[in-house]
């Protein structure tokens, strides 16, 4: 069934990377490495490993079918295996998920599915970053009222609001390039977690990802970085997107969404998104509010990951079968925000004569708006920060 | 999509009462309610309700398109709204949603989704406890260890366990019944919530829920009511999970479950449930185990709908965008769980021998085996117990 | 040693009867009720429950060697049950704490200290719903633009939003009232939960709690129950507090918080509270802000709580010990949010011009101000909630 | 006051380094930094610096006092640099707090007192990790019965379930490691953060911390990454403190924790902790308890700190002032945890004849006890692990 909500909750490719579908071809996208593995070892017949290959076609697998067979055994591996091998046929179907436990398949596509995902979620975090930049550069001598406690305090610069935005998305993105390097890694530890390691190197280097120590089936600290770090992300985002609905307010208008045309056109406004069918004066934030309504989700999703690290003996009753749908919920709502948040910073207006005006109540109150010696230091912390944004390639990734 | 995991997280009748094809339902119930109210108030022409509550057939709606297009608006309603009336077609079609905004079409459908996936969740928390008071009831004379700590301390009787399972049940049940008459309310205040209250009365009367005093589009307290009633009862089931997985050890065997056979012939085992495909001599506790996997996942999103009771003015800017999905989550999961409870105890063997056996450690500790005594002090409780549950009408629902 | 931040986190009655010296002082409530039920059985001698009764005095005991000592028994009640024994000395120590396990002593402790917390906490939230309907009554014809995703939408009366705050505390009173009659019971089950009940019903009523059915040692739905009602109530108060935050900004202006003075004073400033000692001109919202400080923080103890529900046999091996410091902190931070709430609302300075003007906005575009109908709505409305809240009997707790 | 609990919640140096006081002495510190810094750029005197630092005493000051006051301005910092002011008396009161606002105080604070809880904290990690590596080595032949789903699945060795252990501690060390270094930053940004950054470098050099490219008042990604890296490691010790609770059921008996002795001395057991006061057969696992005690506390608090990342303009109005005390519990429970952790490896008896024993079972399922195949597999992964212990310098720091 399709998800009503999945217009906020699921937008763009990084929550599609995480879907049901996604999961089960990662799921034999590891039978398939684990075949040439075993075949590579001389554990399975030469050929094998081809045949198990061309069976692991995610096309004419019913998912319902899966999913409805999977609750019976707290394990959709089983009935994967189980029609896997009636594909393959025999005499291969014997060689089929051999040595594995249904644990390695689903942590190795789970991880497997992370990394897909994080392709292009860090895109679009990259491209926001590049988009904050971007504005952090014009909007250098934009003066604005800096705001403590939602009270206006001392005058500052827009442009260094927006390069808070990017310096605490690029942190966010850093950490998550590290966990995809070093964190998603493969399993492929067999029944206890005493499968020789060759089998657990082999697949990692066919499906590009790290290789462990040890497997990890109740070492669930890898989920923990994988969580922790998308909840930063979702943090960061979370404070892009309530500055813009604040700055939004009528009676601030600082800054405001465009409708959903091209970048640049923001005044086209036409039927544009956002607009109210009830008050057509009214133009509401959807993209900052669609942010909110999936990071607002993230703190509980990663607190049942660290709550699920408890986990009994060589496989855990319950505490990693509460993992599956948590993980993928984290990866999609992260992902969903990472495209509001691209999509509202390549939206957003800024108005620079609002800002001056609102900075009228500080001068009336005898604070002088932003001097020129303010917005040189605020000039050289852009600068500093514009140059740690180029260090970590802000610009490299797809964000075309 | 299917979700992949459904089987372990969407079982039984609860749980699909709560999925998309239900909430959109829910939705277009509201929608042809609100064009009754509407008509019996003369705001509408007469015969319109009946026009528009044709047109209010959940087939053929696109809900993948649906879900596309409210992303643009952050609200569903407003392409319902636009199918609606084109389905309804003119002059008619201006008087489809009249005077409603977008979240008393929501708040309402979540309410009437709520009350739908009571019932059978309910019904299936009953049930359980029903099972429960059986056994309370049976197992009077059957002394095991009493175990605190995961130590053995002093011997009691199984059947004064099985109580304490069921008056957990019936508590966390008692508290959904109450939220279900009390908390589970109509929202119909129109944009700013000062629509004229006759018309939330007349949905009220027409849907089968409360009217609430005021509109509470951000008064949340009764998302707040019913995620707690939702976690106390997630909790409740937990304990039960807990014990069977401890129980059903192979060191310990005191119970375990049957296969998926039918109840009473638990020993048929051939293919049955929780077999392991790897491992012959195992039998999974896969019930027990299917329950922790949801309830883990309760506690997290009952904290994402307290924090999100936090919202602004006479609409939030994210945090009532983002209980759609946990609310749907919350009823989905427990659902599931109540299922899976009930399947457990359905099946669920006892092995009193077994009790019997393990409680020789205590008595080779120099601690006697439960004696008259302490057994008749279990009885006057499983009696107090069991009258308890008979007053709460434990067995008139449907667990038929 | 204090707790820095005890200002912000642990303002008032509420939050000082849950602190550390009140628990101790409850537990040895619990003690000396023990003795008299089983004095009054006939289980100690008599004239032994009043020796043990005047041992039962606070003063004297030391808090850090308890503490100490009762991690060494990850138990708190076995040095205290040892110190209590010297006191009273022989022969009667040995009729301390007779029957009882240490979980009897601290759950209906925590039991007792909820109770007595509830009631400041209580008294604070009827006195705020009091101020709340004066505001409601005596703004009924205050316009004020109604804004949804913090965007200006149409207009409204400030009586109304104040009517809304108002129900919103009293529906999450209603619930904390009901909780404190039927869920605060005692526990008085002995070492696995099978001591005669009569013990219990006379502890329960020597000190005011509910008897329950059975023991409740592993059956947490009575902590969920009660953290779910506080949960409930913070939401409640972080709605008020949030829009306080934001009605007083600067640009909108329409509320703020008055000086630490009398109420009516709220023009008095010299020195008072919210004064930014850096920034003359600015005010900074105190109350509003700490009682968001306080209400964050709750979210994610009720979801431990609930996670701590999952408790095995008859005494859990760490979710129970987790609840101890879990309720402690809730009923702090709840209570401190519920004193803010109150001196918020007590302090409240309410501005109709600038609510006036601020609608000017909407007028401008073509939506005229409040006119009487709409007006007329909001009246109706708001007799419906002052007389619900009438029924409540809202007006006669503590808060004189 | 004192902590009741403190015995379970607050054991071992990291928790006494993230305690009230500690906090108090972190932010004279943090003034006394300043006042150098400001001194070496020539904004302050010559003189007044030393001036300054001298009465950045933490003895006299009068926290209770200081916390009181503090709630009246949502800021302890304003009490106390009033207190500062008058210790230092004229001319040189005005140069204390030069420039700054009371958030950098408290955020360099708490980054402060984060790395002197670390220090403690991680030397308790290591030293568990240590034992671990030890248990791994010494048991690397003996045969135990792998669980999953707390089944009996497959034999395999203890040392390899202490190599798990150990890895998953190694990694969550590693990861706060990189915290300590990267993340843990001083703030110096002033009102609004247009601080020049020169002040900030010289006070990161001065308090030996991280100098951050911006001012991260609102940009909360450092606590994020911080409490993602304490959940981590307190979910890893809860696995360690589960399974030996496990272990240590009666009916298994594989592992014990021994009485407070010394270690070696297991054996000694006269009044020894753990021992029942009530049943003196019965000896509970004090230290797994209070692990478990303190680890389920950590998610929630985690998720606190996540959803407090959306601050909004310069200050937050509510979620920062939320982070005070949800950073402290952080640290004060995770440290507890990792001291307990510490306790329990030090205490811990392994029994190999049980484990040897209870896996009869299986071989009277069919299934031969871990022959010398497997055994020799368990070895090269041990070997794996306690090479990639080494490389991590698991023996440098002070567990002596």
């Amino acid at each position: 069934m399709a998800d009503l909500f999945a217009g906020t909750y699921a937008r763009g490719a990084a929550a599609a990377a995480a879907a049901s579908e996604a999961w089960l071809a990662a799921m034999l996208d590891v039978e398939a490495a684990l075949a040439r593995a075993c075949e590579h070892e001389g554990l399975i017949p030469s050929g094998a490993a081809d045949r198990i290959l061309a069976a692991c076609d995610p096309t004419g697998f019913d998912l319902v079918e899966l999913a409805r067979e999977g609750g019976e055994h707290a394990s959709v591996v089983v009935p994967l295996v189980r029609a896997l091998r009636i594909r393959v046929g025999e005499p291969i179907a014997g060689y089929v998920h051999l040595g594995a436990t249904s644990q390695d398949i689903v942590d190795t596509a789970a991880m497997l599915v992370a990394r897909r995902a994080l392709e292009p979620l860090l895109g679009d975090v990259s491209a926001t970053a590049a988009i904050a930049a971007e504005l952090a550069d014009r909007h250098r001598s934009t003066a604005i009222a800096g705001r403590t406690l939602l009270q206006q305090a001392l005058p500052t610069s827009f442009g260094l609001r927006a390069a808070g935005w990017m310096v605490a998305l690029d942190r966010a993105r850093a950490r998550l390039l590290d966990v995809r390097v070093r964190v998603l890694a493969v399993q492929m530890g067999g029944p206890v977690g005493s499968r020789p390691p060759v089998i657990a190197r082999l697949v990692a280097a066919e499906l590009g990802l790290a290789e462990p120590v040890l497997p990890w089936h109740t070492d669930r600290t890898r989920e923990a970085e994988l969580a922790g770090g998308l909840g930063t992300l979702a943090g960061a985002l979370a404070k892009l997107g309530r500055d813009v609905t604040l700055l939004a307010q009528d009676e601030i208008g600082e800054l405001r969404e465009a409708g959903g045309g091209d970048p640049g056109e923001g005044g086209r406004e036409g039927g544009g998104r956002g607009q109210s069918s009830a008050m057509a004066h009214k133009r509401n934030p959807v993209a900052a509010v669609s942010i909110l309504a999936c990071t607002r989700r993230v703190p509980g999703l990663v607190a049942t990951i660290l709550a699920s690290m408890e986990q009994e003996h060589e496989r855990a009753a319950g505490a990693w079968q509460a993992e599956w749908g948590t993980l993928r919920e984290l990866l999609v709502l992260t992902g969903s925000a990472a495209a509001w948040g691209r999509d509202l910073l390549h939206h957003l207006q800024v108005d620079p004569v609002r800002m001056r005006e609102n900075l009228g109540r500080l001068a009336a109150a005898g604070v002088s708006a932003a001097q020129e010696p303010e917005l040189a230091v605020a000039n050289e912390l852009i600068d500093r920060a514009l140059t740690a944004h180029e260090q970590l390639g802000g610009v490299r990734e797809n964000h075309g």
